[in-house]
C-alpha cells in the first residue's frame, strides 16, 4: 500500500497488527475513524487505554474484575462453595448468559496442551487448589471444552485431587466433540450444566 | 453479552461502533489486547487518537496528508498540470500501487448520487474548477468508478467545463461495469490508465 500521510500509514498498521485484522481492513477502520468526531475517536482511544492500564483479575476466581474481587465472587447470593472451572474469560459469559448457574467459576487461563508448551504452572491450577484447601469449596464443575487439551486438563486435577473428599462434575455432552464452548447456544449449554456427571464416569468412557 | 468488569464491556462497545465488527469480533479484539503489554496497548490507543487529532487534508487535491501540500502535490517530479480525479483516498492508493501514473490528484470526496442525498455541493468540484482556473491544469483524468453515479459525476463535472480548452479523458474500461476501482488488480488498472479515452467517445457508448 502506498499512503500519503505518515499518521495515516501507522494508524493502519496497528490496526492490522489486531488478529484477523487485514491492511484492506484495517484500512476501513482508519478511514471510517477519520469521518468522525474526533473528540469520538479519542473516546474510543481513551476507553481502550483505560481499560488496559486499569483492568485488574480477581483474586479469587481469575476473572476480569474492577475491582480485587470480581462482580461473582463478591456477591452473597452466588454460592461460593461450588465452583465452575472453565478455560477462559468468554466462557464464563457463555455460562453466564445461559442464566442457569448460581455458582462461582475459577478461570485457568488455557489448558494443558505440552504441544503448545503449556504446562499446570502456567495455569491456575496451584490456585485453585489452595481455594479448595481454605475456602470450603464442596462441588468443581468442569465446563472444559470437550477435545484432548480439556481432558488432559481435567484428567490432571483429579488426580491432584485424589483422597480429597469433593464431589467433582462435568457439564454433560451436549456439545459436538471438538466444538467450542463459547459458540453453544444458550439452549444446549444451560441444559448439559443441569445434567452434569461424576468425573468418573466421564472418563471411564 | 454478561460482563465482569464495566472496563471490558466499554471496550467491546467502542469496537463494536466500528463498521463490520460484530460483539463477538469485539470482545476477541479486546481479549488480545487484555493480553498485550500495556505500554503496547497504550502506543495502539496513542497512534489512532493522534492521527485523527492531527491529520490533515491537502489544501489542493484534498488528499490525507500530514502537511498542508500533500506528497504528491508538494512533489516536483509529479506532472501537476494532469490532474486523475477520483472519488476517495482508496482510489488514489490504488492507483499509486499501478506506478503507472506521473501527474497529480483531485479527490471528490464521493460522488453525486441523490438518492444517498450527494449533490455537487457536497463535493470538492468547486474547488477543482477553482484549480483549472487558476494553476494552469491541461489535462482532466477522470478516475471513477464505473456506474451510474460515477457517470453522473463524469457528466457533471464536463457540463461544468464545456467551452474550456482542456483535455478530458477516463480510465478505459478494462473494469467490469458495476466492479470496484480499489479492488481491481494493478495490471488491469495500469492499462485502464494507459489506454484512457476522450470523455466524448466515452459518454456516446
Amino acid at each position: 500500500m502506498v499512503f500519503s500521510s505518515d499518521l495515516l500509514e501507522n494508524a493502519v498498521a496497528e490496526f492490522g497488527r489486531l488478529p484477523g485484522i487485514g491492511k484492506k481492513t484495517a484500512l476501513r477502520l482508519v478511514l471510517h475513524l477519520l469521518k468522525q468526531d474526533p473528540a469520538q475517536v479519542q473516546e474510543f482511544s481513551d476507553t481502550i487505554a483505560k481499560m488496559r492500564r486499569e483492568i485488574r483479575f480477581c483474586n479469587r476466581c481469575h476473572n476480569v474484575s474492577d475491582q480485587e474481587l470480581c462482580n461473582i465472587c463478591a456477591n452473597p447470593m452466588r454460592r461460593q462453595s461450588t465452583v465452575c472451572v472453565v478455560e477462559s474469560i468468554r466462557d464464563v459469559m457463555a455460562i453466564e448468559a445461559t442464566q442457569q448457574y448460581s455458582g462461582s467459576y475459577h478461570i485457568l487461563g488455557g489448558v494443558i496442551s505440552p504441544l503448545d508448551g503449556v504446562g499446570p504452572d502456567q495455569l491456575t491450577i496451584e490456585s485453585l487448589l489452595l481455594r479448595i484447601e481454605e475456602q470450603g469449596v464442596e462441588e468443581l464443575i468442569f465446563a472444559l471444552n470437550p477435545n484432548i487439551q480439556g481432558d488432559t486438563t481435567l484428567f490432571y486435577i483429579q488426580k491432584k485431587l485424589q483422597g480429597r473428599v469433593i464431589k467433582m462434575t462435568t457439564i454433560a455432552r451436549g456439545i459436538a466433540f471438538g466444538g467450542e464452548l463459547e459458540y453453544a447456544d444458550e439452549m444446549t449449554l444451560g441444559r448439559s450444566l443441569q445434567n452434569r456427571l461424576p468425573v468418573e464416569s466421564y472418563l471411564d468412557k
